[in-house]
């Protein structure tokens, strides 16, 4: 629009860079933080620069932390010989949340996908090798998404484990607990029989 | 969880004080902001930092701008004797897009709600009538919000700028264009009826 102050039109803009954030959003936010108290954009600029300066990728597992090697790396109590593979950080909080998992991650920074050039090179997975390699892993979880790519991911690296004399095993696919039958898509309705257990 | 990092914490509860950010959301762009390059999250940073600094409400209108007056004010080709009220700067941005109004602004920075202890005294309703006064307007459109505090806002208004000897007219209200008739809530149709105009 032709009479919108510049500094305006460049915080809407740098808004709309953010993921899920719309145009209509943007100005939302905008505005919100133009007339928010300035202790609050104050916080919001510093939390973005602290988080920038001190979180890292854990050397060990790749998981997002402020110390390296990470929290979860570094608690001894956790089950040393499992490790849970997962495509992105937010899988591990995702896992964490649950609370159902007490062994080791691994966060491969994505998923194989040969249409978009993102070939085994581009992720952590020759790390994983290594750590597999050491010898003290006896079962590796693989929670890659239940998409095509997280699917191909699994396939290649189950192959390749397999070989290194681990156990590999995947989460297992079917309906998400307190949804209807009738609502599920096919492909999941055949995985969830297929993976039916004795009751 | 017991896991996150402190920066990372930190960063998704400033995010989540944003409107429409949710946890999810609020996650999910921390995630993103730590991920993407440097240089964007500097932009982002520095883009909040310029707008708290640079826009200011304009000292006529109370637009939010980066001059004083805005740019709107400072415009010499727009109708000078007509005012429109509106409630809040994000309202003049939704006329300049729309397009059809060339003439000056009042953003009143709210509207009256006295179950939330808001009153004259909080908006800006004596500058408008200081304008009003100075004898060079001819007509005050009220264009607040269609809803309780929009229209009680805007009668309190008309009663006063009334006696100012100005012509006061309220934006109309009927049904938005591209929707359904039988979809549109009982008092939008009353009022619609009520607006009707010979073809």
């Amino acid at each position: 629009m032709p009479y919108s102050s510049p500094s305006l039109t460049k915080l809407i803009e740098a808004l709309r860079k953010l993921p899920g954030i719309g145009p209509k959003s943007a100005e939302r936010i905008a505005f919100y933080i133009l007339k928010s108290p300035p202790q609050e954009s104050e916080a919001l600029v510093s939390a973005i620069m602290e988080a920038r300066w001190n979180v890292k990728a854990c050397s060990i597992c790749f998981f997002l932390a402020d110390t390296d090697p990470c929290p979860i790396c570094q608690d001894k109590a956790r089950d040393q010989e499992t490790i849970c593979v997962v495509e992105d950080s937010r899988d591990v909080i995702a896992m964490e949340r649950a609370g159902a998992y007490k062994g080791l991650y691994h966060v491969l920074g994505g998923a194989l996908s040969p249409l978009d050039g993102i070939g085994p090179g581009d992720l952590r997975i020759s790390e994983l090798f290594e750590r597999v390699r050491q010898g003290k892993i006896k079962e590796v979880i693989l929670a890659t998404n239940p998409t095509m790519t997280g699917d191909i991911t699994a396939a290649h690296l189950a192959q390749q484990l397999k070989v290194m004399g681990v156990k590999v095993t995947r989460i297992a696919h079917g309906l998400p607990v307190g949804t209807e039958l009738e609502l599920a898509d096919e492909v999941t309705l055949n995985l969830a029989l297929q993976g039916r257990r004795e009751m």
